[in-house]
């Protein structure tokens, strides 16, 4: 690649934001049923592209290597027959769900006459910033289609090629359907800056989504100046009342910490009440070690598992993403509650229990996006709660909380119709 | 005032946020009739404090006859009975309302058995930065109470004694029907240094939400950490398309323009149908100098109307907020959206036609918080659309988009119950 100027990103990236707005507003006049057949026509030019993506993919491939990127990340990266149709049918399953647009909220008539219709809408133009991640590409660009938005989509470096290659394809399957040029966008530079000129271009982006580490979006988040939707880390609690059934409570604590530990919803903290410490803690610390999980535990807990690691407090703000977990005895579910509402990162969190009172207390007292009773913190996520494809999972307040589809991409607008009306 | 450094604001400030998080939640766990006791309560101490409150008043009215404050600057600070009772009235209203928190968005059984409701549940801790207006003081601890919400209150200088004031009130009568002490704070210093550390207190406030004129609300913006719900100005407008009731819509216009030129739903400029421009533009030009309007226009409505002020484009941006006017002759429906959606601040916008295509092709094409069919945009108002209490508009795409009542000042939570599941 030749040297570019930040001057000359910021202004190409101008035109692209102007481009994809005046594609936004087209897009939110298409009907569902042009949605659809535009979603199927991509689909299938994903794949008739498989060569051409499976080429693009080699050259990031032999990149990858060249640099020595981890095994993990290469894993990632790579694509292969199977995982491109898989984002075609992935396309195809967008496709099939209920346009989020167009849906009359509320309808309301006036005393003075006014009819008021309070009518979902699409956001607009959305900014998706990523890793190296070539499925992100399709998939972000499907479901923000899907709501009726633009996008433009910056990927990670490593994945450079792959993503020229699908948003090609995307765009070339798309305008054989009606997609208006502009509507998917790849920012066409690897270098930062051009991260730092989109997070700037709140007069074109309505919203941007970060979707990667805690780095990524903490620099998102300092030079955004329109709204981000994000989370931070998934700091994942589960709290052992002395109610609970051991059995189970023992099933979905190795689930939620081994099933697949290195994601946002798997379990970093276990909680355990007082007033049972002398038989769940044994228990607890059995179980895990036999599953390989590394704990910590604070001074109480090793009363109980001597050969437990010491637990450093600051641990307790810890998202390990690896097998091994805090381990904390509390005094009863409000202690729980409390904990976990200081140290937690208002993501996903359990409690185990028979008790329909501390149940209540936990759902009700826990400020997370997701509190579950009796089952594990893994199903947090999209596809798990039936919401087909999913964008990202938010542990902010406003607008989305929690897992997020194709609903949480549209605002609304008041549409008032009158017969001369004035106040 | 003695002088107060900003490190010892910002330990306060912190302190205060502490406080306000903890009464959030045990707010967050009233039921609805503790609340409605709560704020009936607080109306009646309002007006039982009417002597201190008035004596407070008095004393930054003294300091504004002192300071040379603009008459319309002191007619929003002066107190008097009515204003007060009318405060205490406007905290019954509220208290009735339906309560926005608790209430199940939607409830869903997943094929595995896990059951998953979307519940309201209160933001946490609002925070409100406003002007010298009293009343914001106790309309907006009101409403945010109501949905369960803690608030920490930032008003104007002007404004200090008086909103002292009426915070204890709102204190007493809170605390004698179980207000958690916190929920409802008062910033105790005038400095603007206190404001930009209120901005960073993210850890605390879920929102900030900044009342009065573009610079206080572009500081807020600028300086925020946590979320802004806001709308910088009302470039509010009308188009008078060529299927247009003229009558009507000269009501109509004169409404917008003149009921009350100062306040954000006032429109600012019209726009005319090139296709009825020699008919159209002479009538408007008529009506609006007779109510005192000063119009400026482009070019071609000059022409038809060769008395109106020359109009230079940069006009077309301007919220006047006084009887002036922008005046523009457009090619049709088509050409007046795409000038609104450029020119506008996406707050309120109307059409003034008969013709239904014209009429659609406006209210869906216009990207605005409320587009309106042969009515007045002055009804962009909480009030007006029976939401009861109002928090302000926002011209924002995320989380709430025009008139905020209680029913914005919630997000949710999930809440899955299940009996065991893993993934």
């Amino acid at each position: 690649m030749e040297n570019i100027t930040a001057e000359y990103m910021a202004q190409q990236l101008e035109l692209m934001g102007e481009k994809a707005l005046r594609a936004a507003r087209e897009l939110a006049l298409l009907s569902a049923d042009a949605k659809v057949k535009m979603l199927n026509s991509m689909a299938d030019a994903v794949e008739a592209a498989m060569p051409e993506i499976l080429q693009a993919n080699a050259a990031d491939m032999n990149n990858a290597v060249a640099n020595d990127l981890s095994s993990a990340m290469q894993d990632r990266l790579r694509l292969d027959e199977g995982r491109i149709k898989t984002m075609a049918d992935g396309l195809r399953t967008v496709a099939q769900q209920s346009d989020p647009a167009g849906k009359v909220i509320s309808s309301f008539t006036r005393p003075n006459g006014l009819v008021i219709n309070k009518v979902t809408v699409p956001l607009g133009v959305i900014g998706i910033i990523y890793e190296a991640r070539p499925n992100v590409t399709v998939d972000a660009a499907g479901i923000c289609l899907k709501a009726g938005n633009a996008v433009i989509l910056r990927g990670g470096k490593e994945a450079f090629n792959s993503n020229i290659a699908l948003a090609a394809a995307l765009d070339r399957g798309g305008q054989a359907a009606g997609l208006i040029a502009g509507a998917v966008q790849i920012v066409p530079w690897t270098e930062r800056e051009a991260v730092q000129i989109m997070l700037k271009m709140d007069k074109y982006l309505s919203v941007i989504i970060p979707r990667g580490g805690e780095g990524l979006i903490r620099t998102v988040v300092a030079g955004a100046t329109m709204p981000v939707i994000k989370h931070y880390k998934g700091v994942c609690h589960a709290y052992l009342d002395k109610s609970c059934d051991l059995e189970s409570a023992l099933k979905i604590l190795i689930n939620g910490k081994c099933q697949r530990p290195g994601v946002c919803n798997a379990l970093e903290t276990v909680l355990i009440d007082r007033a049972a410490a002398d038989v769940l803690v044994p228990a607890v610390f059995k179980t895990l070690c036999e599953n390989k999980v590394t704990v910590f535990g604070d001074e109480e807990f090793r009363k109980y598992a001597p050969d437990a690691e010491v637990l450093a407090e600051e641990q307790l703000f810890n998202e390990y993403l690896d097998l091994r977990i805090s381990a904390k005895v509390v005094d009863g579910v409000t202690a729980a509650v409390e904990h976990i509402n200081f140290y937690g990162s208002h993501h996903s969190e359990m409690i185990s229990a028979e008790d329909a009172a501390a149940v209540e207390t936990f759902l009700n007292g826990v400020d997370s996006a997701v509190v579950y009773a009796n089952a594990s913190t893994r199903f947090t996520d999209g596809g798990e709660f039936g919401m087909g494809a999913e964008i990202g999972i938010s542990t902010d307040k406003l607008h989305a909380r929690g897992p997020m589809g194709v609903d949480e991409l549209v605002t609304y607008k008041y549409i008032v119709r009158g017969n001369g009306q004035v106040r």
